[in-house]
């Protein structure tokens, strides 16, 4: 396979892709349907163990949460690889983002958290990499996460 | 119409689907655009009562909390074979779950709970029923319900 | 351009939409892919400041949450429109809305808080603007907005 531009973006940038977490619970990390892939949302977790564990805003502040939400990312692009065959070539667009932040009840800054997620798609895909995106606040995530993200992207057909 | 291998099994599991519930609300149970239909949310309701009320972690355990949203699954796949004319022949992939668990703060297993309702996919649909998914726990869901979930389906064209 | 039914729609009601809200963070107001347009979540603000901070149930009654889901609404359309060349001419279905209300624990009426979105599409779009929907509600919205809402449309190609 020819090394994409997009595989050399993340090997330039010193990124390491984890191994995809295996999925927890009945679902796949990734299904494809047509040209559009829908990645699973994934915590930041490594190697099987949540990083960061509590909520933004009380067991963790801004700078944290984003580091959280890029580990996210960094899982949701392993999925990604594997759903497109092992490199980035055929990706074509990053469609949308969904962003969940545990926290707070008052907590206002989902959007800077997510960020930590989002940034790391600019930086990988440059304008390929927008996309429309939600952040929301909730209540709790799986094991305790202290962030969850997922993904809609295209690939070319 | 002839009897489709799905509709066939939906019958051998005995299962017998609800009415789909009518919306509370200004939305449409589905919507289908191409060859994706976008179920709306359903929650864990039968004959117009939401069957659990109240929050999983403090009002229902892990068993009752898959039971509700094995529920919900029922709900999707009462609409899901609507939009699909009445069978599930058409059904070509489940492409996406969406769960939401009504809990409290410290919550930590909503895919466990959701897959109350994947386990159904895949019991009727098999391959075509695995799907990516994302869970997160919420503040609050309508009518108190304790879980919600939604989903796109892929149909043949 | 000719003026279409549904501009001249949003003409009689005596719509004026607000300026497409800038981002606060690294995403974009829609991104389009094929012949569906993502939009991203917006919350109830108008003019960079946030019209109604606080939560349903607590803060503010149904009435002004589906008040804040209207403005939610009028965010999108301006993004839509945007995301259209400047005219409704080319939409052709309201496909999903995501609705988020930031709420206490115990609220029940999310479906009827995000009905202050969905009417207006209806208002505009008639039979086009009616929409598959999941509404829920969340611990923390961005910048504290008591409403948060998203959506997919399917325009002509």
């Amino acid at each position: 396979m020819t090394e994409d531009i997009f595989d050399k973006r993340v090997a330039a940038l010193g990124l390491v892709l984890p191994a995809v977490p295996k999925p927890i619970a009945n679902f796949l990390p990734f299904r494809r349907e047509g040209s559009t892939i829908y990645l699973a949302g994934q915590v930041c977790e490594l190697e099987g163990e949540v990083v960061y564990r509590g909520k933004v805003g009380r067991d963790f502040d801004l700078a944290t949460g984003q580091a959280a939400a890029r580990i996210c990312a960094l899982n949701l692009l392993a999925a990604l690889r594997l759903a497109c065959g092992g490199s980035f070539g055929p990706v074509k667009a990053c469609i949308r983002l969904g962003g969940f932040v545990n926290c707070t009840p008052d907590f206002e800054q989902a959007p800077q958290v997510i960020n930590g997620a989002s940034d790391l798609f600019g930086e990988i895909f440059g304008e390929a990499g927008l996309h429309a995106r939600t952040a929301i606040g909730v209540a709790a995530l799986p094991r305790g996460a202290a962030v969850e993200v997922d993904a809609f992207v295209a690939v070319k057909s």
